[in-house]
């Protein structure tokens, strides 16, 4: 695979005001490309910082990218550094000139002097348009296969530039140009990272060529499947889906996607085709349920809405928890979930209902009862499902993990519910 | 100020897989104690990329701090490598493995034999203690004044190595370090950047040699206030603590803390120390308001619930909004808003109440009512205050709008109590 270096530059990433998102986003979709990135360098807006990086890169690689110094201000000192580094003089292009005129008579004002210099150009450099800023990008050949590209740090108008216009002239100038990095995703939860690696041990070890990482986090654990480039574009694609279907055979349940989907889409779309709604009723999690569930646009089809019972007087007012249930059994309790959960598919006239009661810490934990301890409700139909959980971890990731596995609770009874 | 160069080290880095937070961390932290980041280098698992990058970086400043590869997989070369480049053997230290041995019976397991490579120290370095987990730091003389410093990668056994041993060490060492960069944060909210900024100029012109930055975000803008390193360590505390008292008698009741705390942390506060309860009621923003309030630990103190009214149904039946009002003004709606507010109020027995309706997107919008409007109602004692606002956006930026802006008219309305 072909190598590149990235020269990331601004004095914001060395004080740490801002953290280095472009580089991970360039490297990943280069990889995807084909290109792999062997060294990321970031300097401050210094000129003989900058000149020395890509000296440097430029002489060890022989293929550079560089984000960052383009704006209109005094500290951006890139466009003139770099030219002055391969002997080019700096001429206005017009038509990049009247490109970034046209953008702010469009937004109906009047382009300041100081954005003259963003059309400068090192003379012979190929303009990369811009159409979601002012600054294009540049591509500045430095002899046989050895060039170097400018972008504009700003993330949006970086990626734009990269997709549209520096990809597809990487493809045609790239001699060796490789198969890329391709990767799928796939999503588990509610099955422990070593189960799930035990179970498919023997799948894993026959996966040469490709590779697969297991990811855990609050969510489940994620499992990766990778081709490094070995595999040729098409070999690569039908190897890695063959690779993830087998994966997904053997796990069963507990995986709920392929790919970056939430594990709240997939549930939201399951009771959507089932023109099923949904009620919830929380306590620890405050609503973090609910938000998980309307992050998904189209909410609205399925959830009918919920209660968040943070005190023991709105879960008897509201969801008629019995009290005496609360005195005998404690508001984190089974019978307590199952009241909450019957309360509110009543008082929201649902279908189906998720409930979730517990003690997401720092305080409030007993020996008996200690922080972590949350129990689930799921009611759908004529069945209540309940599961005491003791979960790790800080008050967030307890109310995370709550709200996860809330949602595969109520994901397992529907699929239940059609087998 | 003193400078020192980072190497952060792991394939991930350059694929992209991760993002470089330890670098951006730990240039904040270096920054703070008077030490300079003057350069930073990724580089993969790569034995030939590593040793260059540590030597030139010694060369050229003298003083390196790395981060990554120290683990017990094969992967993790960077402790032998730097070991090499300096010419010292590879001995195992005791002490240090000893702890090891201690962490993995505390935790009821057997130390697996790879580990033991994590306790090989390079002669005549100095071992920094790692609190939480097995990888120690390494300080590694290599000359006057010039030392490599290893780190492990693992975020949160970095930090807590710098901050208990490294960063001590450093003021030790490092003769010329100089004041640190101060910062302070003042955070606003409900006041337009622009509008901020005007009102504040004068202020702002005075500032140096300190400077002021502002950042906007969904939640407001925050105004920064730092100073670079050209007054003392004393003078500049008192400085920044002059200037931030001066911008928040300026910015009046939309500046609401300063530092790192969230606004929900202050409703917080002001709603327990009032002995006030509270009630939610929320419809576009689907239990992320309450979210946010219980993200506090302790909320239990003040928050009574809340009600997620998704549906109308919902509406209706659980929070009482007429019928007539929401066929006559719709839900989204001042006369909804309200009588959601009244509702939440009366359902949850409590002392004041929030209530947000509105049209997140991304369908949903009209001409009349466009995605992003959305109706907020505070009430407190015999008074509900309304307004409407026009957020700009995605999905989620509309509805983490809509949750602050909640916060702020109910802030205001407890300040207003006071006063």
């Amino acid at each position: 695979m072909s190598a590149v270096e990235l020269v990331t530059i601004g004095t914001e990433l060395l004080l740490g005001e801002t953290v280095d998102t472009n580089g991970a986003w360039l490297a990943r979709r280069l990889a995807g490309a084909g290109v792999r990135v062997v060294r990321r360098v970031s300097v401050g807006d210094d000129a003989e910082a900058i000149r020395d990086a890509v000296a440097t890169a430029l002489e060890r690689t022989g293929r550079v990218i560089c984000t960052g110094g383009l704006g209109p201000t005094g500290d951006d000192i890139t466009r003139p550094v770099v030219a002055d580094l391969l002997g080019r003089p700096l001429d206005v292009d017009t038509e990049a000139l009247e490109r970034m005129r046209e953008r702010f008579r469009r937004r109906g004002l009047e382009m300041a002097d100081r954005n003259r210099r963003q059309a400068q150009v090192p003379r012979g450099a190929e303009v990369l348009p811009n159409s979601h800023g002012t600054a294009p990008g540049l591509l500045l050949e430095a002899g046989a296969d050895r060039w170097v590209v400018l972008l504009p740090g700003v993330p949006h108008e970086m990626r734009a530039i990269v997709d549209e216009e520096l990809l597809p002239r990487l493809r045609v100038r790239v001699p060796d140009l490789g198969p890329g990095i391709r990767s799928r995703m796939l999503r588990t939860t509610g099955i422990a990272e070593s189960t799930l690696a035990e179970r498919v041990a023997d799948i894993v070890s026959d996966a040469a060529p490709l590779t697969v990482a297991f990811l855990p986090s609050f969510a489940g654990t994620d499992i990766r499947v990778t081709s490094w480039g070995e595999l040729d574009d098409v070999a690569a694609e039908a190897a890695v889906d063959a690779l993830v279907g087998a994966l997904r055979r053997r796990v069963g349940d507990h995986a709920y996607a392929v790919g970056e989907t939430d594990l709240a889409e997939v549930v939201a779309k399951r009771m959507t085709d089932a023109g099923l709604t949904l009620a919830l009723a929380e306590s620890c999690t405050g609503g973090l349920l609910g938000k998980r569930l309307t992050d998904v646009p189209g909410a609205s089809l399925f959830l009918a809405g919920g209660v968040v019972a943070y005190s023991n007087h709105v879960k008897q007012a509201v969801l008629r928890v019995p009290a005496d249930v609360l005195a005998r059994d404690g508001a984190v309790s089974e019978a307590s979930a199952c009241a909450m959960a019957a309360g509110a598919r009543r008082a929201l006239d649902a279908d189906a209902a998720l409930a979730i009661t517990g003690i997401a810490g720092p305080d409030g934990g007993t020996a008996e009862k200690p922080v972590g301890t949350v129990w689930i409700a799921a009611a759908l139909g004529e069945r209540t499902e309940t599961r005491r959980f003791l979960f790790p971890g800080s008050r967030d990731e307890v109310r995370q993990r709550s709200a996860q596995a809330a949602l595969e609770a109520l994901l397992r009874m529907l699929t239940a519910e059609v087998a």
